[in-house]
């Protein structure tokens, strides 16, 4: 910032260059731009921030980020609670929330199995989700973890784990996209598609 | 973010988005990365905001953002104050100030004259210029705006208002950039390069 005088500038700029994506020369510009808010507006960012911290938390049942002690899709009645789509994060449900297609409820894993980053499987909310299948009420539980290599080696550990407790587990479908082209698809994607063609 | 529940993120992002250069889904991404923050950190990102939008406003006499009375560069005796380099914004004062070269003062005007988007004379530190030559002490000002089109206008209107109080007025030499390749350089540039050519 070589601003030298404006210490507190160069500080919150700091901040903003911890966030992912957000390098140095950015991170400038936006404490800049907080510079021109007015009084109310750079309060009313730096509360939010505080606010949603300490009231956003795990929802007891799916593990999902929420303000509520169980979230509004645990708590949906009208959603399908015998399928349950497991995922990596909080982002991927919003994901699968967006297709609008999608009636069953989650459970979020908080991470992938990564031994070489120190994630065993106990540090995953794998617990939480054993839990929930000996209740009794689930029936399907859909593998919906990315598909790399640890993504894979969670699907396929968690339905280990799983399959003996006598629900059914699926995997996601890994294909084409939609709209994609086939010359520009990779090899990996390419033989996925083959090896799960379906008859029409 | 569909989360439904999850409102005080939503709100974190959507105070995300407000920043320059932000779109809805990095601000959804940012907002989940402050979740996973401790709560120190959560705090220490919202105080920095809150306290570089308190301590820091504008040098009385060259307009630049500290959190002084007087910013260091005004402060500093070793550098020449009877050359002021007048540029749009505090970002334009590092980039200077990365050089390493420039020896003199800068005056920053907070906006560039567009009648189009209702920035007149006056809504710019004009009058604090004026103020900073009525002292007798400034013998050059260098035009440093950006070479836009109202970069340009601002340049002019100014060169015409000090002028005839008896100082040097210069403008940024502008041409190929260092490194650059004249066969991708745009017409504009290259007719600025042929039209500033020098002697060697």
């Amino acid at each position: 910032m070589a601003q030298d005088g404006a210490l507190p500038l160069t500080l919150l700029a700091e901040q903003f260059a911890k966030l992912p994506g957000i390098g140095m020369k950015t991170a400038q510009r936006l404490a800049y731009f907080v510079m021109q808010m007015s009084d109310s507006e750079a309060e009313e960012f730096a509360k939010a921030i505080v606010y949603a911290h300490r009231t956003v938390h795990s929802c007891s049942v799916c593990q999902n980020l929420t303000d509520k002690e169980i979230c509004p899709i645990c708590n949906d009645p009208s959603r399908d609670h015998s399928t349950v789509c497991v995922v990596e994060s909080p982002k991927d449900v919003a994901a699968f929330e967006r297709t609008r297609e999608y009636k069953g409820v989650y459970h979020v894993l908080h991470g992938l199995i990564s031994p070489i980053d120190g994630v065993t499987p106990e540090k995953l909310r794998i617990n939480e989700l054993l839990h929930r299948i000996s209740g009794g009420e689930i029936k399907e539980v859909i593998m919906a973890t990315n598909p790399t290599p640890e993504g894979e080696a969670t699907a396929m550990y968690l339905s280990r784990l799983l399959k003996p407790l006598g629900v059914k587990v699926t995997r996601l479908a890994f294909g084409i996209p939609i709209g994609g082209i086939l010359e520009y698809a990779d090899e990996m994607t390419l033989f996925k598609a083959l090896e799960n063609r379906n008859e029409i």
